[in-house]
């Protein structure tokens, strides 16, 4: 959808009340921002080591020395590498009171012990420095593409100054976000150098299981045929064999994401509290169960599109036309078999049901849907719902078995069929599940979740507290 | 997706500049909010009637009696429960000017006459008391695992303190929304008791009419079949019922949707105003038009997946053999009959266009679509292309019964085919839409609801007014 | 999802610290706006020409004139049309250091050389003018179905009377958004009057190609083989040809999404700088590249849906079974081809996994999820996925070429099957992209991108300065 600020560029012509903003460097971010600054009307003056090399300033600028530069503009944005921060100290007396802009990134996450912004306060504790732009590309300032990141960080300990660094932001068509104080400038300058920190184990994990199981399926049906009945199916690669793989994924990693909570109140409920800290692998695991679902509704949503499209397969196609062919010539017809016809309706209905609900925990983990919704909402659907689908979907396979039971082979090689092994951790979860919603174990979890200790010495106090806002 | 500030707990030893906030109630909630608030760099004392039992206190934090921890500190989080408040009039004079914060919630919705923050300032009308936090959950303060309601909503009437717990709000990483003055504090107190109040109507009237096509199309197909011709076709009950049941409840909310803006045009028309209230219940009614029409849509979505599995289930397969080999042993090809192919397939292309449109109608209803667009383009969406997929669907279904019309077998016991019902409502409101955007009628009612009215004394006043904003 | 303000004017009885203000012209919008107001508190006093006409005036509200209305308040909403701006110059005195707000809107885009706002603000300029509340509808705010634009954009050069606006549109369950100074009253009050504009040229663009293609595949498929073969075919129209049709649109689409980026790097190379600016079309086109890239992911989905319903077709059932019956009585078996069934089955398979990365696209270009993500993270997701489905879709078209090729028939009357066509953009894009990725061409383009000039005359400055902040 079109945010009506992308065209600004093209309309604008605000000609009045130009206020003057100061920007020191003239690299490529420096340039880039100050000529999306005029555009919306600021006038800008740019401070230089050297004001003759105009070349590349955006025209209508003017170009200075920095000591002059700075005279003109109450605000400064300071658009010049950290490594060069520190001859900014001979201007100290000229920059005092001002509001300098802290526009900087570094290469990697952790580079510096401090912030950029910190360090720069450090080096003019008289000038008010605030955090912002960061986290906006040169190339999006200058082409108006603004898809992403139309969001622009601010922080910084004055507010007065904050605020005038916001009004610039919101005048250049961008939308300020208020982080809070000069604290929170590491994590904001890390932020522009993250590519989905917490998608990386999930997607890691996905590929790895995905790897594995496609070699053992790729040894159990295409190497054996091959090896053992001289039969080429070899085309398996592309389809029957991904199909085989993805459900397997998807429910391994569906059940991995409840997983950690069925630890969880294992360890509360033998620690008898809450307030000790779960084992940082857990905690870690905790944090990313929503990517973890995601990549497994991406798997599940594979395994639909594949199990789909069988119809369509020139081999599947191929095999059932043999197959009434060879009844024609044999001249008899194969008598409808009811129990068939319950199993492979049932498992198919159940995986559809699974999928659907599996979508819809997708759906509300959307940032919108979910900032839409309320904690005792959002507990509802991704607890009771996510249980409902993972029970949907053990079904689903353990059905897809039961079919396969009866019209069962000898196992090739000794080895099962693989989605056997996609059963072990969702029944394991499951099976713990059950037992963990009687009430007498339920019972005292609901306590220790609210607040309460095994063995308390002293209770008297908590009656009149407020035990547990809205868990 | 991730956020960032996911991240802080891992990240974040914050040292310098320790703001001290003190906490009334030692209960689970002021535990949480307290250790988390250490840990983004506030200094936490807290205020507690026994202030020697520190035993379930986060590492750091001080216990204090009331009086002296009140001394403090500016900002007071109130973590106690509302019952225990009137103590707080004994410390009157210590938190005269004081920054009150009230984060409690109630056990149901309408369980006080006035919201707990505005007893809490009618208690104590020299303190400036600020509704914040009540959105969050102790467990997603202490696990960092905000995904719902990193959202919080805050209110008072004194604007610097609630600026002051805003910037709190911030430190810790959360949004906070300010929603205006404590009048709204009961709005905020109810708002986590909810569990999706606008969808119980189209659920509970889904779940309804689930109930009572899949009981009709039972008798119909099923017991009917094993009565009166012995033969056993249960396994229906999976997926060829649930076929028939899903596009029948999806068509008949669909078309719910729209016939509230029908009635409201004849009420709008035979009253000759807007100016009078609808009854309630249609009032209501058209307030849950988005939430019945995406129930609709899962209807619609089950109908889809039900259908496009159809070749792969057994039954389906068996019945297309049987019919092939009873044609190769009787030596005859049935010849192709190109009516039942332009049946067929534009019965099919229709429900295709069909849900297409409805799932754009879908996404276009996600919060962070719809606040995109403005109320042309939404009203150009909801109501152009709304009712264009309720004359797609329609029409699939018309073809769809032209199609069994033309292999009709007698009505079992009478019973029509159950798709007849589903067609009831969808053609009633078609109809007189058709009959309400004739420009004789349409031009009336375009003039009431942009404020004209029939009859009106004088009409000179309204000429120079502004008539309809933007409807 | 419901947002829990809609449920407040059924709840809302707000009784205490009512605030005057005070609303000029009893029109629809200035009516419905006292109503709503009024609900959530607000004591309502009109300005009218005509205080005696009271009859449509919400009950409760009073109706004084202009000059005694305007002194009972100091924020006045300025609910009459532009043409009567001028009258109010006569209440100058009486508005002096008074909120004016104004709510109007303009029949179409630069109906008038200035905005309303600031042209109320040059007649009046002793007042304080804030443009707010011209986004909401009279209708949603009657109804409370505030489904759109709960947002309402606030601009104006006071910040403390904009402070004073914000607080009403909150206090009515609606979001402000400060979008700055007066300067952005036009473009606020433009938006209301858009329909999409951002998406005129896809769609289009989108509708030319299907009429287009439509027609080719009517003459080459349908007409041809009635005229020479005497075959009625017609019922083609209905999913053979838009299933030919949409796969063609949607993979020309998704190339001329690539395409500019393609032009921009070639006339950067050639021009050795990026600080020139692009033609016209060339910025245009770049700026509705998500736009067309939706638009393909439509055409693209209609293809899938169109593909998994072949099975269930008549005339693909009929076809079948005449090929298995027409075997059965040549009493032969067509033998398995192992080169089709590995051609079959990675064209069905390369085509998932581009649908599947496509879908994937249109995820994170919703606006909640790339607001969620930096631009490193939306670069790699946009570019490099990006380029992996356009390779995918083009490989899934080369190889259904490959497999008709097989079983290729003479061209009728000429005409080569349609998919050809669609495969010319696609491959000229990734030739030239396969180039653009060499390192000796790529790393004069990257240098070109983060600010580097060829035969720049002084580089030295440019060394200390920021080169690309996070491009």
């Amino acid at each position: 959808m079109e945010n009506f600020t992308t065209a600004m560029p093209l309309t604008s012509d605000l000609p009045n009340k130009k206020q003057t903003v100061c920007i020191f460097g003239t690299g490529d971010f420096g340039r880039s921002l100050g000529h999306k600054m005029m555009q919306c009307g600021y006038s800008i003056v740019y401070g230089s080591r050297n004001p003759q090399n105009t070349k590349l300033i955006p025209q209508g600028a003017t170009v200075l020395s920095h000591e002059e530069a700075a005279e003109t503009s109450d605000i400064i944005i300071i658009a010049i590498q950290r490594l060069y921060y520190d001859f900014l100290e001979r201007l100290k007396e000229t920059l005092t009171g001002k509001v300098l802009v802290d526009v900087s990134n570094n290469l990697k996450i952790n580079q510096y012990p401090e912030s950029n912004a910190e360090y720069l306060a450090k080096l003019l504790p008289e000038s008010k420095v605030v955090k912002a732009f960061n986290t906006v590309s040169a190339w999006a300032l200058q082409s108006g593409a603004l898809d992403a990141s139309r969001q622009v960080f601010v922080c910084g300990n004055d507010s007065k100054s904050k605020e005038k660094v916001m009004d610039i932001v919101r005048s250049l068509g961008l939308t300020p976000l208020d982080k809070g104080s000069l604290l929170v400038a590491k994590e904001i300058e890390d932020y522009p150098l993250q590519l989905f920190p917490m998608w990386k184990f999930p997607i890691y994990l996905s590929l790895g299981l995905t790897a594995l199981f496609f070699f053992y399926c790729l040894i159990r049906d295409v190497v054996y045929g091959y090896v053992v009945r001289k039969k080429d199916v070899s085309f398996f690669i592309a389809i029957t064999i991904p199909n085989r793989v993805c459900p397997i994924v998807a429910l391994i990693l569906l059940a991995l994401v409840y997983l950690p909570g069925i630890f969880a109140a294992i360890l509360q409920l033998s620690r008898g509290t809450k307030y000790r800290r779960f084992p940082d692998w857990l905690d870690k695991w905790m944090l990313c169960r929503k990517q973890l679902g995601l990549v497994a509704l991406v798997f599940a949503f594979l395994h639909v599109l594949y199990t789909l499209v069988i119809p369509i397969r020139y081999y599947v196609r191929w095999k059932y036309n043999s197959y009434v062919l060879d009844q024609a010539l044999k001249n008899r017809t194969d008598p409808f078999n009811t129990v068939n016809g319950w199993i492979s309706d049932s498992y198919v209905s159940l995986g559809i049901l699974g999928f659907f609900l599996f979508l819809l925990l997708g759906i509300t983990s959307l940032p919108s849907v979910s900032n839409n919704v309320n904690w005792r909402e959002f507990r509802f659907v991704q607890s009771y719902l996510g249980y409902l689908t993972l029970v949907l979907c053990t079904a689903h396979t353990l059905l897809y078995g039961g079919r396969r039971f009866l019209s069962s082979k000898s196992y090739p090689w000794g080895l099962p069929p693989a989605y056997i092994f996609s059963l072990i951790i969702p029944c394991i979860v499951l099976v713990i599940k059950f037992f963990l919603v009687f009430p007498c174990i339920d019972r005292p979890l609901t306590a220790i979740r609210q607040g309460w200790e095994r063995k308390p010495k002293d209770l008297r106090e908590s009656h009149n507290n407020l035990s547990g806002s809205s868990v």
